[in-house]
């Protein structure tokens, strides 16, 4: 197939995690013979997306607003701050309906090789927010690979000598995995067993 | 995450073939945190390709043109006519190689439980091209399933009355594959083998 567009389109889909050039074809070809209509949705709910969500200014999760939901429910106990990675991360120890604190999303983990340090994931912004007077307990939900595991060691050492209570979630979760993949069973328990630290 | 964009998006990315809903989570919190600038060109592309793909008016395949690039080829053997169900099936046989006549792209095939009749696929259009003076030959390419079956039978028997020489690729695509999926070797040794019908 030479089309431009249709070239483009396998390319542009390629794009996304786990699509490789053949179910980018298959992709674009099912939606140029069957479901035009949801090309067009694709398109637009990918460009409104792309120009709505922005980052809380709170707890640095997606939302569309100036301050999340999560962040303005009243329900949420405010003495407890749960630090992940990623909105992904949030939404799976959400999903154990176990915690009903609030979060810090981090966007990210420490990794000196590439260059990322403290700055690029907000560790300043975690560290005000945790002091805001409110926050009692610091419960570190980094993944539990060496790079989540350096992050939530830095973290940790930072707000113990503020003199903040700060826990890690229980070993519960297997070492070397991603959160965002992790049954939610093991997660909740995790979050019991969570340790001082 | 109650945020409707990214509902609406993640809704949206399940209208891709083989997406449920824990991939298309996947892919939109990738694009959200990762590749904003990919999610703007997957957009576009959606649009550019729903908008500027059409069918060519000689054999229905995907063209931007009037005339697709197959068709306006000259060195094209223009006795040789090769029905396919798809572009994908037109794109597999086109990577075999072995194929140098040209195409006529059904967009379907017949399914008279699900209401796809000889309409429905463009039959009248394909045999009015078929009896066009310069076609010789009809090899039928439709997929080894039931339905491809039936399709071909009634295209080999409306153009052998016609007094078409007509014929089918060999049996050496297992039966009940999908042409799209079955490896090149096996097409190309079944465009050699077709038989006549
Ligand atoms: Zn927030
Ligand atoms: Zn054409």
């Amino acid at each position: 197939m030479a089309e431009p567009s249709l070239q483009a389109l396998v390319e542009a889909l390629r794009r996304l995690p786990g699509v490789g050039v053949k179910s980018a074809s298959r992709m674009a070809f099912h939606l140029l013979q069957h479901d035009r209509e949801g090309a067009q949705v694709l398109a637009q709910a990918l460009q409104q997306a792309a120009t709505r969500i922005r980052h809380c200014s709170l707890c640095h999760t997606f939302t569309e607003e100036e301050v999340c939901a999560t962040c303005r429910n009243p329900q949420r106990d405010h003495g407890k701050l749960c630090v992940v990675e990623t909105p992904a991360d949030q939404a799976a120890v959400e999903r154990t309906q176990a915690y009903n604190g609030r979060y810090f999303v981090l966007m990210g983990k420490l990794s000196p090789l590439d260059g990322i340090g403290p700055k690029d994931i907000g560790l300043e912004k975690l560290f005000s927010r945790a002091m805001d007077g409110e926050v009692q307990e610091v419960i570190l939900a980094t993944n539990f690979t060496a790079e989540g595991e350096a992050t939530a060691h830095v973290i940790a050492e930072a707000l113990k000598q503020r003199g903040l209570k700060v826990s890690r979630l229980a070993r519960g979760v297997p070492a070397g995995s991603e959160l965002e993949y992790v049954d939610l069973g093991t997660i909740a328990h995790a979050l019991v067993d969570r340790r001082s630290r």
